[in-house]
């Protein structure tokens, strides 16, 4: 993509309204913008970074065997007065009457939704295990949405549900997402640590969220200094093998949110020097909570002996647009963004620090032709402005790759390749640039 | 994926509430299930034919230079109020009052909030022209929601918008569109023809339906019988280039819905022999309106020659969700679904005559496994039932090829692939076979 054509609407000015670094960098990289409150606009470059996490969630979600459905934002009450949840929402439910009086409600989560279907399709122990999942809007009408999408009101999320024979298997189904989690956190190079957490509104008896440490996040958490440590990215997985050994290792140590921290625990498990008091993002949340929906929605099966038995039911969520900002959270500097090149937007920015100079475009335009046949994205700031604005706008959008064309170095056949993350750069002729970036 | 662990619900029995033979597939063949009047879930296969239509409407948006965004669902009524459409808009938008008791609606159609996004970015000629697009769910409040997706309250859209520095510029977007959507729609094998068309609640001067000929169309249309052999397959083109003569060649002979129809000019441009009165299905729609939207929400750049000028706008609709309804009603047959392969849910259903038995088994998993290496999408009847029972549901779902596989082929080394919409069957050897399907 060439900037000239590229609809990416930079900010020198750090805007007001935004008290933590993830919403200021979004708002000054142009990649989203705020429609009414705790709602926003995705523009060019914030939607090709959602689109990235979307996609290694779903991955991960598949590597399970998680199928993927796509259930509607606008549910009916009567399905939540089922479940007797329609009252105990609150005011965080949007509710909606339509044209014909009926209530309506705008879907914070989908328990109800995706029970009713397994009721009503899922008839035989055959048919089991299943796990349903879908990547779809949800909106909960917070009293005081803030820090940008991190705590919006209009979201997207990732919500799995398991539907399971028994406890055993129910248990197989939770590990699954368990280790599932850990991946996918990993693959976009978060440190998220599973820890013990409080069940809320939707309930249940065992239940993990998946917590990045960063000053910013929204609540007090406990942990073990060792999490910071491991490695979870070697992680390959047989996900029909034993998982309880990978969910046991990381369970292992004391890691808890701040509605289940036991501070005796805390002293007595873990020695003085590894205590890590912290605050901490939530990027993800699993339940298992057995009956809790299958009851109310008869989602009975026949078992194999002859009788029949409720199916035992898990639910596991992934915020998928609160991921864009946990991630900057944890990746950046004062200059901008830096982007993991797994969700970057684009992994090259190739910069001409003298646009109209017939040698500068020829070279661009022919470095930047043979990365994208190679299929390398790249964005091209081919736009008539100085080189410092260049630099600060793409330290800014944290492109993991600066390549950096000029006069001087083309002169003797070279370029310059930046590392956003290390900021070092290397003087290379073009053909070994191109061959570093897989050009 | 093995259909032992797939979850397709289909039916044999024909779901009485639906009158049109795409809602009874869709429902029969395990694609959708009904949450609420108008609005339905996609189960997996469903989701799959979904996901393929829309990504080859992404893929030919952004073969024009469209960028993709992504608007919220949820509005500001204020936004509304400032194009006027707030109140004109009538029962079918669907308001909303959120816990501040501020007016929001669930949107329709978003030319309000991405002219707002326009106008406090674009400041420059040198930015323009732009085309921004999304893809999201729309709400429309349908009095009486029916014929399943095809004309549900809660569908998918793709919707695109275009910002010019004049009306000559205003009219190559316009075009770039318009020959976008024959390529689109070419590429699922339907026969849409752009017909002149009322421009509604949207405005404007200027627009096109593009419409599919079927009998449970919702709304009269009359063309002249030369469109429907034109083939557009071939119909390579640089976006650069001067579109017009595709566009008048397109809309040279008489093409019109309903509200547009002039029975007396019809006579006289159509020889009797070449006049086609029918029903049609909306698939697409097109509009330009110049500053409709740009003037009351102060979309102004100054022009190259140091004064001003309010940006010309128009935009681009697909039914992404609808489409999946009407490739149905243009391709099937009494025995089910027939997909054209770019939108099948996969290319290949394989049967196993006698699962259990132990060289059926075998070869099978053996396709099986060398059709997914291939990344040849193949879903595998492994189930335990009768070899009719898996001919009909796989005739019923549709899958373009039936790779058969059964003990007396085997004993020949022979395998049966059927094609779905010819229905010709040819025995050939495992190798061949899988060399025909890609694998």
């Amino acid at each position: 993509m060439r900037l000239t054509q590229y609809f990416l609407p930079t900010m020198k000015e750090t805007p007001s309204e935004a008290q933590i670094v993830s919403h200021r960098y979004m708002l000054r990289a142009g990649m989203i913008r705020q429609a009414s409150a705790g709602i926003y606009s995705w523009l060019p470059l914030g939607h090709r970074v959602l689109k990235k996490i979307e996609q290694i969630v779903r991955e991960e979600q598949d590597a399970t065997g998680a199928q993927e459905i796509l259930m509607p934002t606008i549910q009916s009450a009567d399905l939540w007065r089922q479940s007797g949840r329609y009252e105990d929402y609150g005011k965080e439910m949007l509710r909606i009457t339509d044209r014909h009086e009926r209530d309506m409600l705008y879907g914070p989560t989908n328990e109800e939704q995706v029970t009713e279907i397994a009721a009503a399709y899922i008839k035989s122990y055959r048919q089991l295990p299943k796990n349903l999942y879908h990547i779809q809007w949800k909106f909960r009408d917070e009293v005081r949405p803030r820090f940008g999408i991190m705590r919006g009101r209009e979201f997207l999320m990732k919500d799995a549900y398991s539907f399971d024979i028994d406890a055993e298997s129910g248990r197989r189904a939770y590990n699954k997402m368990f280790v599932a989690y850990l991946r996918t956190f990993a693959r976009m190079e978060l440190k998220a640590i599973p820890m013990r957490a409080d069940t809320g509104p939707i309930g249940g008896d065992m239940s993990h969220e998946f917590i990045i440490l960063a000053d910013t996040g929204e609540s007090a958490v406990f942990c073990h200094r060792d999490f910071l440590e491991r490695d979870v990215l070697a992680l390959d997985v047989d996900y029909e093998s034993d998982l309880q050994p990978i969910v046991d290792e990381w369970t292992g140590l004391y890691a808890a949110t701040d509605e289940m921290h036991d501070p005796a625990q805390f002293e007595r498990e873990v020695p003085a020097e590894s205590r890590v008091s912290d605050r901490g993002i939530e990027v993800g949340h699993i339940f298992f909570f057995g009956e809790k929906y299958s009851k109310p929605f008869g989602a009975i099966v026949p078992t194999p002996e002859g009788g029949e038995t409720t199916m035992q039911m898990g639910s596991y969520g992934i915020g998928v647009s609160r991921l864009v900002g946990a991630i900057i959270e944890a990746s950046h500097d004062d200059k901008g963004i830096i982007w993991p090149e797994a969700v970057a937007p684009f992994k090259v920015g190739l910069i001409n620090l003298r646009s109209g100079d017939d040698d500068c475009d020829a070279a661009c335009d022919d470095i930047y032709d043979k990365l994208n046949a190679a299929g390398v994205e790249v964005l091209y700031d081919d736009r008539p402005e100085r080189a410092g604005s260049k630099f600060a706008d793409m330290d800014l959008i944290g492109l993991p790759w600066q390549l950096v064309v000029g006069p001087r170095g083309l002169k003797n056949g070279v370029v310059e390749l930046k590392s956003r993350r290390t900021g070092e750069t290397e003087e290379l002729p073009v053909a070994v640039a191109l061959e570093r970036l897989g050009g």
